[in-house]
């Protein structure tokens, strides 16, 4: 089967390796339908030391169950499914307590270990009665992009949004006008928030940011967004801050532009080592949370919003390949000409 | 009229000043009936460059009420009043938020300020109506000890508590065995805690602890104490930590026996300048939070089980000094040879 593989930086290809199979009693193989790249693949693609084995890329997808395991008994050959980033075993504490991300049993695609990537022809699901999601609906062009995003995007904005506290009445700034902050826009107003800052400056992404529900967009960087948003704010900073980039220099906005008892949520991987800012923080009473999301404990949560039209999050997808224009993909994403690429094996 | 004045590194004294008046409309005066010395006092005890000019001390304090400003309407002179380790309005946002350490007129006692201190014949209160809370009882030496605590080391552990989560059933640590550890002790058992393991190392304290609910003691110290939690959280780590101490070592263990999904409350004023530890918190969806407590506003809250005798957190005062007294106090607390020095001058 064809899947994507990346070997150091820059340097993503389309190759042929052998077809996923059932491994173990608990996994499934599925055949993917709508795969996508994600902001968090480009940190490989921008950083990865060279790597002669290649690692096979993408954790977003939704496809059609092809062959389970002989335990797995609550998904069958034909299902139409949602993969989720991590795969969880289900049964766990952890799992139990819907933070999925911790399934003791657990992993995440795309990330070199021994489970495949969804940016391919097919995939093999460990824990698959505890990972996949099957949707009520067949395949429908339309929905299609909406329901992708809850494998990854739509359900790390939710989780930025709820690790941030957002609640009705309260004034949002959201960091990062990528796919996740986007969708953090659409979680923050689905949670009620009052006011909706956007910190951002690519006019196609404002104009979908305004779409989804942001009232403000802030495009400075650095001391004068502080300001600006503190001057949105009453001066006091908003009470839920949506980190949805993971930089140092991200994290280090979100700690200045919070309000005192207000909350950071952060779902960028982080790409600094320590929290800055952590005295003024605890003066403050600033809580940070947030991290991985169980995207999983979500779905349920969202689907309905997303079949019935209220939210459409997948308009943050802006451009659609097939498998041999994934490294395009990469590029276009990398330089910023595309919000969020989907992949059409 | 005599007060404490620190003036450097175990340079404190009881000296002569200028007798607290009313400054301003908003202010009261109280005479002091008890006070005590914080752990949080021992920091410029141990660390704060020669200042000729001195800083008054104490933050923590019972008293009469002597006189107040013409704008002070529901305190009057008579009252028997504690005195929260914060002033503050109590009209605006962040006061009717609960949060009065961010209050918009605030600061705090015994820093140095412009406010004086508590372990004095007198203070001068700014604020009044906002901060003092006029106590239904008289004065009662049996019931005094626990209701200065609701000045700050019992609010303070409850912030602890709850900005760590802590709920039935949960599985709480608590590190450091000061004052403040140990109500936090307490707050963890009022809140319903199924488990409760205080990490310290002294019989006195230990002792103590156990009266107040601490089921599992870990003397241990370093990665051990993080093992020895492991091993009594079904090797998860703890659900809530209470970090009660403020150092980079603290904060670092805090982070190693947090349970995934679960939070530290961090009420130790900070010495360290980043959080550590910071990427494993993310990919453990650890919360982290807390600050200087509003104690005020859980006076309320936990006044009627200190007036009941449900908590006796007036258990950890283990010494009592006249002013005279107080430097010795210092010392007492320094060497660990008292866990808290009330104060009556």
């Amino acid at each position: 089967m064809r899947a994507t593989v990346m070997y150091g930086i820059g340097d993503v290809r389309v190759e042929n390796i052998p077809d996923a199979v059932i491994q173990s009693p608990t996994d499934a193989v599925v055949r993917i339908t709508r795969a996508c790249i994600c902001g968090s693949d480009l940190w490989p693609y921008r950083e990865m030391p060279p790597d002669q084995a290649g690692r096979r890329m993408g954790h977003e997808a939704i496809g059609i169950v092809e062959a389970v395991g002989t335990e797995v008994r609550n998904v069958k050959a034909g299902d139409l499914v949602i993969m989720p980033f991590a795969y969880s075993d289900g049964t766990c504490d952890f799992c139990h307590e819907a933070l999925q991300t911790s399934c003791v049993h657990g992993g995440f695609f795309g990330v070199g270990g021994e489970a495949g990537g969804g940016q391919a022809e097919a995939v093999r699901i460990p824990q698959a009665e505890g990972t996949l999601f099957v949707m009520p609906v067949g395949e429908d062009d339309a929905l299609m992009p909406s329901l992708l995003t809850l494998s990854d995007v739509m359900g790390t904005g939710y989780h930025a949004a709820l690790s941030a506290r957002v609640d009705p009445g309260k004034r949002v700034a959201v960091i990062g006008d990528g796919a996740v902050g986007l969708c953090g826009v659409i979680a923050a107003k689905r949670l009620g928030a009052e006011r909706i800052i956007l910190l951002g400056r690519h006019p196609d992404r404002i104009a979908l940011a305004r779409a989804f529900g942001a009232t403000d967009i802030v495009p400075e960087r650095g001391e004068e967004a502080v300001e600006r948003v503190r001057a949105l704010t009453h001066g006091h900073g908003a009470h839920s801050v949506l980190e949805c980039v993971g930089t140092a220099t991200a994290i280090d906005t979100a700690l200045s532009i919070v309000r005192a008892g207000g909350a950071v949520g952060r779902v960028g991987v982080p790409h600094y080592e320590e929290t800055p800012a952590s005295k003024q923080a605890f003066y403050d009473n600033v809580t940070v949370s947030g991290g991985p999301a169980p995207v999983r404990a979500y779905i349920e949560e969202l689907l309905p919003d997303v079949l019935e039209g209220r939210i459409q999050p997948g308009r943050v997808f802006d451009r659609t390949v097939d498998l041999d224009g994934v490294p395009d993909g990469y590029r276009a994403m990398d330089q910023r000409q595309s919000i969020k690429v989907m992949v059409k094996p």
